[in-house]
């Protein structure tokens, strides 16, 4: 850890990034990440600053192998001080498995397509909703568990197109009710644009208050940073990305692209919004990436072109 | 031209896009292309519904052998029913050719860098100033001719870093009392984010009024879409672009890739906001590229990942 990324791990910040590379990323590619490497790639992506990360799944290793050694990885990544873990669950055996392995802090996406949450999770919305309140049950036995849903599909889908704006907001509402701690809405494929960004996200604060989570952006289209742009507008504060833009959801055809988190850190800190996050560090830990998948493409405008001359940290302004 | 482009033709805009790919973006390549298909590319790009085409640069064919056909490109182009053509002009002597050529709407560069201004055009900002007012001279002789200047690296300079901002507006204030008809802004390598964007169009809009003109904008570090979400937050209605996100300044090392036309278009489009341009007219055109210069890359999300399920046009909501 360098002496600039311990300074900015223990400054303020005004954005959380989530990185959810090790879990979105990974599980979009076909080869699996030796869990060591996915360990070091974790603790490097906490040492740039990143002080939240989904590191797995939770769901069958039949489905998907890549994240078989989730309890592992969620076990390993504890460890490191000051950092929120998030595992993903699609229900609540996932969910039990997580509190097992030690997670505490679960995220599990309720898709406003019917289409796509048949097809990733094998159940209707409203059955969706219905695992929620079964997670949340966990917390009799657990009783620091936190919940964060995302309404995926939120901004359109691949299978069904144009999601009805009022579903999806009734849908996080039926989430919040059943007791998610936050609900937080995903342009899983690549659809959004930013005018609906704006539209959406103001009328889930507007219904959600403080329990309105933050915006999971696709980089399909070329959009991802245009629909940042549009979301910090409305208040947004907390934003996924994933390192080198791995990722994207295996069962949405063509969708692909989680936004850059080299380019998403650089957009924060040039517009004078703290991240905690350092840059040059951030870029290094690619390298563990090819090292655990070697070949692999990597992602993200700002590691190619580099940082540019006279660029200061929003800390330094 | 299919009836689509051709109704999108005729129809109202909201937003100008400004292709400057056969000027901007072929000079950046080594290989030129032949001037009978840039001639077909430049029909094309007008058939999908673009107004404004920047065609060529009147600099020395040394220099820039790739645009050495400039005259003859203007030539063919200004026979393009309802198209502005312009031509890039670098001083006095490139425009007395331009207008010599039958072009009448000339734009000039005019670099807030030192540094950058005596390596693009080798001359100081106030001897580029100067220019401008020589060129509007020459409205004596051509009552009808339009001069747009762009102020490059108005948000930094790959070579000099940050701008003084002060500088920029002072810079483009004088362009315009030298009788420029408007002035905009150029983020010539990458610099740009968009809260500064969003400062700097609201003080030149400010200054300048209806004379401020449009922004040019980089996706070096992948912030371009980012920036114009900014610019159109404080009312920029133009924007240049380059077709496959061709080309950049080949004097600014580092500097690459205009903000892509194809996901340009997209954006506004999804925003509501009125272009004239057909989508799929336009990705179509790219091929004219690859039979004009086989083998070169092409970028754009847009065009690798299509049109969305249920995408409509702005016009049609």
């Amino acid at each position: 850890m360098t002496n600039t990324a311990r300074a900015a791990r223990t400054s303020e910040i005004d954005v959380l990034v989530s990185e959810v590379g090790p879990r979105d990323g990974l599980q979009s590619v076909d080869r699996t990440m030796p869990t060591a490497v996915k360990g070091r790639w974790i603790s490097a992506l906490a040492d740039a600053g990143l002080r939240e990360i989904e590191v797995g799944s939770f769901v069958s290793p039949k489905l998907l192998p890549q994240m078989a050694d989730a309890a592992d990885v969620v076990a390993g990544a504890m460890t490191i001080p000051n950092l929120k873990v998030l595992a993903l669950v699609p229900n609540v055996i996932g969910a039990k498995n997580a509190v097992a392995a030690g997670a505490r802090s679960l995220t599990m996406p309720v898709s406003a397509s019917r289409a796509h949450s048949q097809s990733n999770i094998g159940m209707t919305p409203e059955q969706a909703v219905q695992q929620v309140a079964a997670i949340v049950d966990l917390r009799a036995g657990t009783p620091d568990l936190r919940l964060e849903v995302g309404i995926s599909t939120a901004f359109g889908c691949t299978m069904e197109g144009p999601i009805d704006e009022d579903w999806v907001i009734e849908l996080a509402l039926a989430a919040a009710e059943k007791g998610a701690d936050s609900v937080g809405l995903s342009d899983t494929t690549g659809h959004a644009n930013p005018t609906q960004v704006r539209r959406l996200f103001t009328r889930l604060r507007s219904e959600l208050g403080e329990r309105s989570g933050g915006a999971h952006l696709h980089n399909t289209r070329g959009q991802g940073l245009a629909n940042v742009v549009a979301a910090l507008d409305v208040g947004v504060t907390t934003f996924d990305s994933s390192q080198a833009g791995l990722g994207g959801c295996p069962y949405a055809p063509g969708a692909s692209g989680n936004i850059v988190t080299e380019d998403l850190v650089y957009l924060l800190e040039s517009m004078g919004l703290r991240t905690g996050v350092d840059l040059e560090a951030l870029i290094e830990a690619r390298s563990i990436i090819t090292e655990g998948l070697p070949g692999e493409d990597l992602y993200g405008q700002v590691a190619e072109a580099g940082l540019p001359k006279g660029f200061r940290y929003a800390r330094h302004r």
